[in-house]
């Protein structure tokens, strides 16, 4: 292990070489000006691979393509890892905030040391770079990978990616692995590594009431006409109780408490729920009364109204009362919750309030299940293991309260589950102006990857 | 009376060539090119009042101009109505829509016989001409009037009465009379007359709730941070308990209970609620549920939501949580309640909720008291006998669930109550093509104004 990390730490200058020559490229996925230069990104990352003796190659979508590269050379008792990142970036402006070109990237000192500034810096090119310059020290080192290792590299990723799903099913077979590292997220701090191990999934819905057939003067007919905004706010009135618990039947069925180990370790992350609060201006953890701010945040459910509107908007006042009223709600799920149950409760829920001469119709969005890595999983003890090496001190495991859509498409595609590793920084400015990754990150981030190649195998990591 | 009575009957020719000439001035007070043909039809009025023996002339305004007359023969121990009228009328289009020109009047047959179709025809030109039409009667056969009479004729009814004020304080001694008398109402049916008895206010208000600085992301912040939409639905939710009575603390002070008489009257009119709300798709009075259907539209006060908005209102999702949430509602009051009270124990109700992170702005809009004419009233009993002698029935006493500005008016700035008695029917198309005014309500207009006029003096009414 330390011959491969001497490789590392000795290549540095090399390392970074090759990920400004990645950065020189403005991939910007979303601008169709740039799709030559994705497709320039796509070609440089498979003749990288190729290169360090990867059996590489594009795949054609109707977007942007995929980069697919295999080293199998581990042989069939070997772990098999299937690695995600993506060669696209953000478009880079404003572009007068920036202190230099984006696609120019500069070292700049700053207070934890030097920084690589550019478009791409950290999501995702920096991170890629970082895995596979784990690879080439593993390769440079030892001749091989520990791992069976499936490379794949996505073109879209900022633009909300409308051609995975079409990727995933595509190359089904060549797809095929026992989990997926993804490197895309960040670090606890610039100290604490740190292990993403749930997410929340999503059900939309929007619901209207219909009363009166049109808007009724609210003179002429006030007190004797049903008020379906009235209604509405009746009814999504009682959806919490006076403790922060969603009252809608049925809608903690299956979500398990917190594990009392990953309680605890939340519990050492000494989270700071008042200056998270605090930085949009609010003071008090709203959700759950009997739940601690991080389990609000990432291991329960929530209903959130999204939006509300019915009648007048303008100045002043309309004397009227309206026709209809409509919410739209969004229920952040996480694993064990069934979305379309969720959203078939939620319909319940408002029938059984409805007043004499109110209708609901019902629309409903997406809906993904939240998605919970099991405590027992042996490449999370893996990435425990190689982590708690390279920072001497033991990973967070942290939640997200949100969605990242390629962990639902790969379990619902592959049927594979995700772990997520990353060595960025919160203050990282990604999609903002002077995206940076602390060169630190960089270089710790290649160093724990490659020692997380060892641990999957089993190998020692020390 | 008969006298007089006959005077009617036998002239009803001549008075119908009087409204036919007023009908013939297109005095739409909203349409600056009418300015012109509005002054016609306030010197054209005037000088009708003035050949009937009044003192009569035009008050100028920064509008349109008021017509005054007065006919104070009757002496000081006579009582001093104050009559109120308007000479303007609404515009005519959409013109394609009216069978003739709508300022060539014409006498149509119909299914309750000949009916006056004109623009004005009752709204308000024929409902003023039934009554100066009475007097001329009195005239005539007496050689006086009973009462002493102050007309007041208003140019700008139809586009908001924006000099309505100015005029009642710049003419505030010339308007001084025991209480005034409105002919722009309608009766309960075509046999039966009605005596509008109460009013309902009006109280606005918008109430806003803030949250976070901004919308948060529902995934990254939902669960931990105060949604304002769902605090406001939670709160706007508890204004209303499961019986339909409001639930703002001092909201009902001052409310008196129906008089029993008058409940009693109420349920003799039979009104058909189901055929009511039939018409607009509903089939369940929504209101109190201890009251009648009339009494929730007359005689309780009301909270409406006029309008909610909060959030994303377009096509599909978006996962925020929103700053802020606002609803607009207007209050509907009744005699007895303090409009700014009540705008006082709506922000009250609204504060005594604010979840923890929420902070609410008001602005409030106009406030009003709603009107209750005595049950004691000479006046009313005064033109309830009349009534009853010219139609063989008593005059239904109704109640309007909306306001009527001039009657707030004439309380404010002239310390009087109202009686309000008129002749239209609920068919009468006032304000669309083909306004109508029954010939036979034209007739018997007449004859009531007649007798009211005695009534109020104390004299025989048959």
């Amino acid at each position: 292990m330390q011959n491969i990390l001497d490789h590392i730490d000795s290549g540095l200058n090399a390392s970074l070489e090759r990920l400004f020559a990645f950065l020189r490229i403005p991939s910007i996925s979303a601008q169709p000006a740039h799709a030559h230069d994705c497709r320039l990104a796509a070609t440089w990352v498979r003749d990288l691979l190729a290169e360090m003796g990867f059996t590489a190659r594009l795949s054609e979508t109707s977007g942007l393509p995929g980069v697919i590269a295999t080293h199998h050379a581990a042989g069939p008792e070997a772990p098999h890892v299937l690695f995600y990142g993506h060669y696209d970036v953000q478009p880079a402006d404003p572009l007068e905030l920036w202190h230099a070109d984006p696609f120019t990237p500069q070292l700049v000192e700053g207070p934890r040391g030097k920084r690589i500034v550019a478009r791409g810096a950290v999501d995702d090119k920096g991170q890629v770079i970082s895995f596979l310059e784990a690879c080439r020290a593993h390769l440079a080192a030892t001749g091989g990978l520990p791992v069976r290792l499936t490379v794949l590299l996505e073109g879209e990723e900022e633009n909300g990616s409308p051609s995975l799903v079409e990727l995933l099913q595509n190359e089904r077979a060549a797809l095929a692995a026992d989990f997926v590292l993804v490197a895309d997220t960040n670090m606890w701090n610039f100290t604490t590594p740190a292990i993403t191990t749930s997410l929340r999934g999503l059900a939309a819905i929007e619901v209207t009431l219909h009363g009166p057939r049109r808007d009724l003067h609210s003179g002429l007919f006030g007190g004797i006409a049903l008020n379906p905004a009235q209604a509405l706010t009746t009814i999504l009135g009682q959806m919490k109780d006076a403790a922060g618990r969603i009252t809608i039947p049925g809608f903690y069925d299956g979500v398990a408490p917190v594990p009392p180990a990953l309680a605890r370790s939340w519990e050492r992350l000494g989270f700071d729920a008042a200056g998270f609060l605090g930085d949009v201006g609010l003071h008090h953890p709203a959700g759950e009364a009997t739940q601690g701010s991080l389990a609000q945040l990432w291991a329960r459910p929530t209903a959130e109204i999204n939006g509300i509107f019915s009648g007048y908007q303008g100045e002043g006042s309309k004397t009227i009362i309206p026709a209809e009223a409509t919410a739209k709600l969004t229920f952040r799920l996480v694993a064990g919750q069934d979305p379309h149950k969720i959203l078939d409760g939620f319909e319940q829920f408002v029938r059984d309030r409805l007043p004499a001469d109110a209708a609901a119709t019902f629309r409903r969005g997406g809906a993904a299940p939240g998605f919970a890595v099991s405590p027992d999983a042996p490449f999370l003890r893996a990435a425990q293991t190689a982590l708690e090496a390279e920072f001497g001190t033991p990973a967070a495991l942290i939640g997200c309260g949100a969605s990242i859509p390629v962990v639902e498409a790969f379990k619902t595609h592959l049927g594979l589950d995700t772990l997520l590793v990353g060595f960025g920084l919160d203050d990282d400015c990604i999609h903002s102006p002077n995206e940076k990754f602390e060169l630190a990150c960089f270089h710790r981030g290649m160093r724990a990857q490659a020692r997380l190649l060892s641990a999957f195998a089993g190998q020692e990591v020390q």
